[in-house]
């Protein structure tokens, strides 16, 4: 004998999430066996919402509700500058420093064949159209800096160059505030010494 | 800004589940708003079906789909004879070891009136009024060996004291077959030395 088929299905369905594995969906189940019906319902609505109600921004493809994200709608932000982001988390990051006003393009990812992401499989060709349009005096790439992130960036600044105009930059890198220069990585430190800055 | 409302809500369910954080919740969000629509469509279902289809069989408590479980309308299994769980997942044990054919109860907890668990939550009073009824030559008190479980089946064996004629037994305490004398507890010898048998 053996679960019945309907806990079967959750169990195998919840194995599916990243870093849940046999023993973790099995406790999940179980719990949500137990828990009020109210509350294992509400999660089961907010999974179906998230699929029905949220999709990508027309312009910049962060998710939201409506059709234009409420950065894209806000006319007091600075539409001259677009910084280019890997993912809705980074975006909502940058946004949290509060030292940003301008808008975003969410690409979705980063270029990485060995994982199948391929630049096509990315919003790059939506963020050319949007520079191609015109009004744009500045593109950021804050992609991660890491292998993929770099090359994601200049593989779309290799795109972004036949717009004179519009200025390329990417994030400064360098030393991490609050962090110990003896702990630091040989690479951060080898960015904090090529991109020193007079005092 | 913040996460859209949607995004915000299902964040807060999953975080409600035992063992995922803040930090896990919103990375299983991002998950399932970036997965296939019929992925984390299946997973709603999931969720929605077994608070809607699943519920305790009439008998013994085991979740079921039908009105009695698959034990309990299985005619081959011993019905003389009632093993009784803490929870579901002990029963699927006792039965992936294949020793037991009888019937079983399952009790949905332990008393712990720390935790605000009294008997009266748990399914004691329809165990008793099932040996009541009758056919029943044996009650295995296979609670947890631990302070909870112990003092529950402790509380069970002193109401079925009046039914002279049925046999309360408890699962067998020793050394875990495959394990170290090396690196069992001072409790686990001393049951194993107490319970020791003639060879």
């Amino acid at each position: 004998m053996s679960y019945s088929r309907t806990i079967e299905t959750l169990i195998a369905e919840l194995g599916k999430l990243p870093g849940i594995g046999a023993r973790t969906a099995e406790r999940l189940t179980f719990h949500l066996l137990k828990a009020p019906d109210e509350e294992a319902l509400a999660l089961a609505r907010a999974i179906h919402d998230i699929k029905t109600l949220i999709h990508p921004c027309k312009v910049c493809f962060n998710p939201t509700e409506g059709d234009l994200c409420s950065i894209c709608s806000d006319e007091s932000r600075d539409a001259g500058v677009i910084c280019v982001v890997e993912q809705p988390k980074d975006l909502l990051s940058i946004e949290s420093s509060g030292a940003y006003n301008g808008r975003y393009h969410v690409l979705m990812g980063a270029i990485a064949p060995l994982d199948g992401v391929e630049a096509e499989d990315l919003t790059i060709s939506q963020l050319v159209d949007r520079v191609q349009a015109g009004g744009v005096r500045e593109v950021i790439l804050a992609t991660n800096p890491t292998v993929t992130g770099d090359s994601t960036s200049l593989y779309i600044s290799s795109l972004l160059e036949k717009f004179p105009n519009v200025r390329i930059t990417r994030l400064a890198r360098g030393l991490p505030a609050g962090g110990q220069i003896e702990y630091a990585s040989k690479t951060i430190l080898s960015d904090a010494i090529k991109d020193r800055k007079n005092l």
